[in-house]
């Protein structure tokens, strides 16, 4: 199971590649930035993220692209550009017929350390653990799209769709997952 | 000169289509809506406007693409459907070489009606006797197309990267164009 994780940004967007399966240690593939110049228009710079997510689908052929959801609460002067690149790495990944799926930070940062509010540096450090790095990913958008690979390799069992679980059957991180997958359903 | 004019929605996507050139009448070619299934997921449901879009612009061979520029101040719940799917009809465009621009709702409003904080029934007959149409345009969305067309097809000449002019020679609604789009940019 190879998982393509995005972290949307207009400026920077995060793309990582890990493959995995459950109970089995993870592997990392790869790790990027798709960037887009400030000064260019705004549909120049969306049609550049475009096509560098189309290469990563082109060459790494994941099994499931998971793309961060962004909430619009989010920073107000970037929010509407991170949606439109999460939009367009979700039709990008739809046109080719890749599942996609939705992970909120908080879940992202429950899965890779246990704790929905971690830092970044904290979730940076546990992603290059995890993977065995010998260099910390960066910058903030590269690690994340790691995170974010790792989280969808990592939800537990039946997630999607059926996120309830006995309490007591799941491990912290799996508990702070899921309080924060049914938080983000409440939206 | 021929304008697609695009409502974004993830529900009901505007879409219209108007021919025009500076001092000369406006012609009403097409006006319709891309929807979208509410039971499927997400990146199901840009795919499916995705697909309409470029229908029309296979269909039309706009020379500019107008969008509504969407703001995250607005309705929390359905803007960043809305901000995709604006991201999604930007590329389309920009994949085929077609000039994208973005307009404000008081742009909008005001190229139409010459009141920037006008209301969408006046905004629907307003665009109806524009375009001597024999019916009243529906739903919101599709006359809210028409009307984005409409607008940057009457934007004062150089408005884009050039918004001031000295107001004397400026229409009332010209004026409010102009001030709408000054708000619009200090954001």
């Amino acid at each position: 199971m190879r998982v393509l994780g995005v972290d949307p940004g207009l400026t920077r967007c995060g793309l990582g590649v890990v493959d995995g399966l459950p109970g089995r240690r993870l592997r990392y593939v790869a790790v990027g930035v798709a960037r887009s110049e400030p000064e260019l228009d705004a549909d120049q710079r969306l049609l550049a993220i475009e096509r560098t997510i189309e290469e990563w689908l082109e060459e790494h052929a994941p099994d499931t692209v998971a793309v961060e959801r962004v909430f619009a609460q989010h920073n107000v002067s970037t929010v509407m550009g991170t949606a439109q690149v999460a939009g367009i790495a979700m039709v990008a990944a739809a046109r080719r017929r890749i599942p996609v799926a939705m992970h909120t930070p908080s879940e992202v940062k429950a899965a890779v350390t246990g704790n929905g509010r971690a830092g970044k540096a904290q979730v940076q450090a546990m992603v290059a653990r995890l993977l065995q790095l010998d260099e910390l990913p960066h910058p903030w958008d590269a690690a994340d799209a790691l995170a974010l690979a790792v989280c969808h390799l990592w939800r537990p069992a039946g997630a999607l769709g059926a996120p309830q679980r006995a309490p007591g059957s799941m491990t912290p991180a799996q508990r702070a997952w899921a309080a924060a997958e049914q938080a983000a359903r409440r939206r």
